[in-house]
């Protein structure tokens, strides 16, 4: 899409020189063809540094845009960039008569199975009742989709998972850009979701998709029921998410770490490898990783434990 | 159905004038020809002003009810009313031959989607594979229903809404009556679920009917996966509700009110205009709005923190 | 399969006199044709009363073992029966041609449902849209099955039960051996899940099966939307458990138990029968029953109250 016709969509002044437009990405990682945008205060530090081709950005910004990247100046660039997020949208999915799929001999799909376009089903892959596989889904050699399991288009599921049954893989993430009355505006979501192999997720969790590029689950992670990972989360090797977990959006953690049952973490944030967070522990800054952390806000764990039993002492007995 | 045939359904002793219910309403709503309850307590004082045809109240509160509600004395009001919300309860589908479906052309209907009768699906919608439409559901235009969404009867859902894979709307609430030996009896619920324009419900969000009349959840709020809303909820314009809060019976929230990730009301409060929540607070009590509140108990989130530190300030770092 | 195949598939020394072994089982469980294993710590005080076949141990516990029973050493005897559980699984669905089943001619089964081989259905059963009915499942008279419920093979459903969209019965429960590495293996877990008369699940509520014998929801018990019940747990009469609530496995509630919204329990825990935990409480030990407990740590709810408002008085007001 050229850079005029976005400037006419969004009833934007642009007087420029035009260019073809091919996705949207962030700072950082957008190229000459893709566009980008900078809402101000935490990513303003990126704008000098950007590659892309185009940005929306406040007028009192302007300056910082790097001389090779063209300028759409816009009052709200992030509610400017929710409303063409949903011009660059893909299908849910495609209406083509002729679906193409690869789907290996060896594979069993049961009955009541929705399986999209352009999608590849690797050996011994087994697709239970009800299970939905979006356009553009490949899945690895061995891995199990069990009953209601909803795969949404362009995820890249690897070998051996277990994903049990009615979790959902690539649902939109929870992201908004608003206008000065309040109202929300939704940005769709064109990255992904990748599980890499030997990862199970659980019965009800849901993983989220990323805005850009992919919310990753590294090879080995366990995820239990009725968790959530939101969108472009970074899990890595190993991991175990205990049930009703959540992770918010762009969280990274390192290999082999533990979350336990009812914990969560902010956005944004870094928890280092071998990590453990007890039960219920609130994960609101980055951790460095290779301890047992606990509580809310979060300590850590020995820390807690010793904290509650002092604070019992002195408040609970006497009266 | 006939008040005497409902007493002699109850074993309960009824002498008065016979009267046609239609319907169990609550104290204050219920019209002349329906039926309501009072446990005694809490709703005591309403009683003067019901309208309704009859009622079910314990001996002792009789001489409180209008001389033109008849009365049914029961020494268990609220298990003689749940018996009678399972006679009055609607089929959970029809079993007409041919169903009366009104579908715009334009709607695109998936495989493997089923839909009840007396079902209104506007211009533009899209309904995913392995969804449920069940009977008298009306879905206003541009709304899309994602894979294996189960919307149960009597809902009624706006116009672009999103609702993603595998949430559930309309699902009884969480109501029984219970009798002297503790066994709990199951409250049908007869109201529904109305989501208005714009709303969007995450992966595995549940919304629950209301026991009478409706839960609803107003223009423009989004609510994100994993989050549990009670019956009889009423959710203002425009708010956030971030995943796995939840939000227990008859509480109602004004317009743009944010609750934070994990975060959690107690039943019947009222939670005021364009308060945020953060994540974990939990509610117990009745907030004014417009500010940020955190905790558990609730109170003003800067006051949070600031007790936090200083508890360890106190407790931590001493031996 | 013979002991000396099972050896030989674990890279493990027998020289021992041969047995067919039919099936895995717990220490104080397994007969005399099972086998059973001890990781040590905890369940070594067990062993020398087991009534297994066969046993994996470590070499130091060796001399523990009852003469009758014969032994497998293993440096990593949790990790041998991981590999081991996945031998010995029951296929998720079986592939015969005509499946046999029993389905009463008074049920309703609505369309696109998946109903396996060996199933039983009981009188006036309801089987709504989309929903999954594994192999060996039984479901009593009366009861609901709603939308896109997935009940797992070798699950019993007692008589009027009724399970609301999309809950999940019977998946594999959240358990891993792990190897030097920090790599989990998968433990299938070859047990299922009880739900005897009157039991109301909630929608999107996951009940994990047992990894040997049966997780059991008891009579009259009603579970909420969102909850999640852990492998072999034993949930008693009449309890009531509140959304998003999480019981993890192995632990026991008595009956009439009441577990508040968001409430928790760890693993391994007796809760006494008539104990109520207020909502967010979150237990960590054993609780006697009859009276109503909250926090975290857990303590009766009165003293937390108390604390809360002592904490804020020392030190919310003074700066």
């Amino acid at each position: 899409m050229k850079l005029k016709e976005i400037a006419e969509f969004l009833s934007l002044d642009y007087r420029g020189e035009d260019l073809e437009i091919t996705a949207l990405n962030s700072l950082l990682r957008a190229n000459f063809t893709e566009l980008t945008y900078c809402d101000g205060e935490k990513n303003i530090k990126d704008v000098p540094h950007t590659g892309a081709g185009a940005i929306l950005i406040k007028q009192e910004y302007e300056n910082l845009v790097p001389k090779d990247t063209k300028v759409l100046i816009s009052p709200n660039p992030h509610l400017s960039f929710a409303f063409l997020s949903k011009l660059f949208a893909k299908p849910l999915f495609s209406n083509v008569k002729e679906k193409k799929q690869d789907i290996a001999k060896s594979a069993k799909i049961m009955p009541n199975v929705y399986i999209g376009d352009n999608v590849n089903i690797g050996e011994n892959v087994v697709i239970m009742a009800g299970a939905y596989i979006g356009d553009n889904v490949s899945i690895g050699d061995e891995s199990i989709i069990h009953p209601n399991v909803v795969i949404y288009n362009d995820s890249k599921i690897g070998k051996k998972c277990h994903l049990l049954a009615n979790c959902v893989i690539g649902s939109d993430g929870f992201g908004y850009a608003h206008n000065k009355n309040g109202e929300h505006y939704k940005i769709y979501h064109n990255g992904n979701v990748i599980l890499e192999d030997y990862v199970e997720i659980g019965a009800c969790a849901t993983i989220d998709r990323a805005v850009f590029n992919s919310t990753i689950i590294k090879r080995g992670t366990k995820i239990d029921n009725l968790v959530q990972i939101g969108h472009n989360c970074n899990i890595g090797q190993n991991c175990l998410i205990i049930a009703q977990t959540g992770i918010s959006g762009s969280t990274e953690l390192g290999r082999s770490v533990v979350m336990g049952g009812q914990s969560a973490t902010s956005g944004h944030l870094k928890i280092g490898d071998f990590s453990t967070i007890a039960a219920r522990g609130g994960v609101s800054k980055n951790l460095g990783g290779g301890r047992v952390y606990g509580g809310f806000p979060i300590m850590l764990q020995k820390d807690w434990l010793r904290l509650q039993a002092k604070i019992a002492l002195n408040f609970k007995d006497k009266d």
